[in-house]
């Protein structure tokens, strides 16, 4: 029965993967329907805001087969037990009186969380969850971050020499790693809603944080951290151009919005502003996925809050020696407290390669 | 004809790979005898001293050929020209009539370096040179750094964080990398004629500089870089215990050699004694192949005299932050000057990789 049930969670992820770039912030969800070991329907959930899997699949399933009694439904997500865009799913199911649903993965969403698998119990509807977890949890672990822990996903880039350099010292270097890593970097935008840096890389690099290497429907929001309003309209962020640059800031000067340009005033700890509420009220504008590119500041501060999921090193094959580290602004007295991650994949551009680690 | 040139050329490499281990510091040779399309002959060299390739392959020929004229001999080295260990293969080659001499590679040995070549030609032997000649470089390519060089070929090790820390400040961390990185260690320990570390990594770690984590014959000598003779007595390497540890330093204080430390005075030049004296003399005295093992200013030194052939980094997944950089008195003032590296191999261990470069 396990080898079974997991062989269809398997074509559940396959199916929920075709979804990918349409339905996010949504999770992404695949469904299948077996009835006497043959698979009578399958469904994905296509588009943010549209059918969820189980309703595609069900529909699907209608097409061939008149009853679905005694049937059984495989789905990689707990069904929903709430109405949102959509009613219940788990209604749905139990009013095709499905025999048994086989789960992937409990919903994480505090909205759902086990209440769906209670719905179809009482129902007497057998259940089994906790099939293939961890692939479970991969697939959707972005939208598991959003909803447990109220914040964006946050992904760290750096790009530095072999010995862990983002620049030399006199800062006269914008860019060590090559043409293959910047595209790999803007691909990495596009993968994002927001990109936050520094005032200080404002002002070394006036960078345009745009993804115009990649084509890519998405224009990820530019993100500031500007705590005394330092910038002038000098710099390319802070033209009145799109898409939208919000700088954060603790000044009490008087700030005007424009249409691509927005200020929000946070308090300052200690004349810091602290990333965790940055990330916050990011989340609440509605912003799921941040990337942090620099400096050395900001990587630091994001690193002692332990606020990130996700970091991508590009490493090109260069020794500079003497120059700036990224974290450098982070400290520890032992070496059993150094931050320990998980080397995840590794990707060989050109002459530089990719290093992904996770922060479990 | 250069599909099947190469096809039994590959044949050679394959066969002087089998003395790998035993042939150094001689290169690895292997040899193929071709008459009317096959083969009736193989040799490899097998054990430093010993016979060459050529003289086996030929000695294998016999035993079943009463003669060798009119056949094709392929090796991946020139055959030599001068007495060594051994009398002249290049003459065994005219004595028995070759018809054609296929080489992968002219011999870089100044000692030869063409001479084979001409002598097989003025006996009217046809040579085809320049098969697969990468891989033949690749090969025997610490031979090759020997005698193009005159000095060992030289591999910095370096175990760091992700964000490129050797040690925390306060030095309180011997080992950044795991019991599997330190495994591999000691592989490439075993690998190399000797070990150098600079006098503070000898204050700091005390280290033993063996390779007793792994399986090996070779025992290689300790190197220690100790210009004004600061090292007592007290410290592992210094102790009366095998292996050897030989001492560079330019102090005028008095010296006696015992039997497992001698003592090497060189000139300082700036009150730096200068690595490309160092290596000279160690490969005067016979060694072949060195590892640098740190601590970050024989590093740097070794990178500013750009004295390296290999760069082996072993990254831990941590973060460490504000620390030591194993290159920190190395400096450039403009990113075009960085020093540029080839990455040939990532190698994972448990939790660790090893990223290693070549400097071509």
């Amino acid at each position: 029965m396990k080898n079974i049930d997991e062989k269809y969670m398997n074509l559940c992820i396959d199916l929920a993967l075709k979804g990918k770039g349409h339905v996010e912030p949504n999770p992404l969800v695949g469904c299948i329907i077996v009835k006497n070991n043959k698979v009578i329907g399958k469904g994905y959930h296509k588009i943010f805001g549209a059918n969820h899997a189980e309703v595609n699949a069900v529909n699907d399933a209608l097409k061939t087969t008149k009853k679905l009694k005694g049937s059984t439904l495989y789905v990689n997500l707990e069904p929903c037990s709430h109405f949102g865009k959509t009613p219940p799913c788990s209604d749905l199911i139990i009013n095709h009186k499905f025999k048994r649903v086989v789960i992937g993965l409990k919903d994480p969403n505090p909205l759902v969380n086990g209440k769906g698998i209670a719905r179809l119990k009482k129902a007497g509807i057998i259940v089994n969850s906790g099939i293939l977890t961890n692939k479970c949890i991969e697939l959707n672990e972005k939208f598991i971050v959003n909803v447990t822990q109220n914040r964006p996903y946050i992904t760290i880039k750096i790009a530095q020499s072999i010995d862990g350099k983002i620049a030399l010292n006199n800062f006269s270097s914008k860019w060590i790693t090559d043409i293959f890593s910047r595209e790999f970097a803007h691909e990495l935008r596009a993968q994002n809603d927001c990109i936050l840096i520094g005032k200080n890389s404002v002002i070394q690099d006036n960078p345009e944080l745009t993804v115009r290497l990649v084509k890519s429907l998405k224009h990820p929001v530019r993100i500031v951290i500007d705590k005394d309003l330092k910038l002038t309209s000098k710099y390319k962020l802070l033209k009145n151009k799109p898409p939208l640059t919000i700088i954060f800031h603790s000044s009490s000067k008087i700030t005007k919005d424009l249409p691509h340009l927005k200020y929000v005033k946070l308090k300052s700890d200690k004349s810091i502003i602290k990333m965790s509420d940055v990330v916050k009220h990011l989340f609440k504008l509605g912003y799921n996925s941040l990337l942090i590119e620099g400096g050395a500041f900001v990587y630091s501060q994001f690193i002692k809050e332990n606020l990130f999921d996700e970091l991508n090193v590009i490493v090109a094959p260069k020794i500079i020696g003497d120059g700036l580290s990224p974290f450098k602004d982070f400290k520890i007295d032992r070496i059993a407290k150094a931050k320990e991650l998980f080397l995840k994949e590794i990707t060989l551009l050109d002459k530089d390669i990719v290093l992904k680690y996770k922060n479990y």
